[in-house]
């Protein structure tokens, strides 16, 4: 696999361009031919958008090379009843490299 | 490719579950073998919503297939000035077959 190893990016909060410009600073660094761009829950959509800017605006010789979804279990604290619960949140890992 | 020509399952602004159950009955038919998922902007999270509740609470002889990315270009009015003007979109198809 082509992404094993390689450096990667998690989408969080902030700005999509912020996440857009950390794809590309990492994909021009020397010895790198792959990143690995993560996101769970509600910045899956973001996650996509990040791809899709990165490939059609700025850097048109980089590939998806693979998409995993999964998902994760995570301990929340219920507000109402103040007790631990898990909950189940679905993440996203698309793996693009340079040709 | 085990995906094309495949029923599909369009994602949108209903409740989570409403897209698990089209699913499910989809796969369920005879001479069907595989379903696409599909979704736009926001509703990409849900679709890998849906496709993460089929797999882990339902139908676990469901494996995903193939997952591709992409973007559209829509029209929208812009409120402010009243003018036509495009927009991106990015949009995901997640494959999903029977074993």
């Amino acid at each position: 696999m082509v992404c094993e190893g390689s450096p990667e990016v998690r989408v969080g909060k902030k700005p999509v361009m912020n996440y857009v410009l950390a794809v590309l600073t990492t994909l021009m660094e020397q010895n790198v031919g792959a990143v690995v761009v993560k996101a769970r829950g509600r910045n899956i959509t973001k996650a996509v958008d990040t791809v899709e800017i990165v490939r059609s605006r700025f850097a048109k010789n980089v590939k998806v090379k693979n998409i995993d979804v999964g998902s994760h279990e995570i301990t929340v604290n219920d507000p109402q009843t103040n007790q631990q619960r898990t909950r189940r949140v679905s993440s996203i890992e698309i793996c693009l490299s340079k040709e």
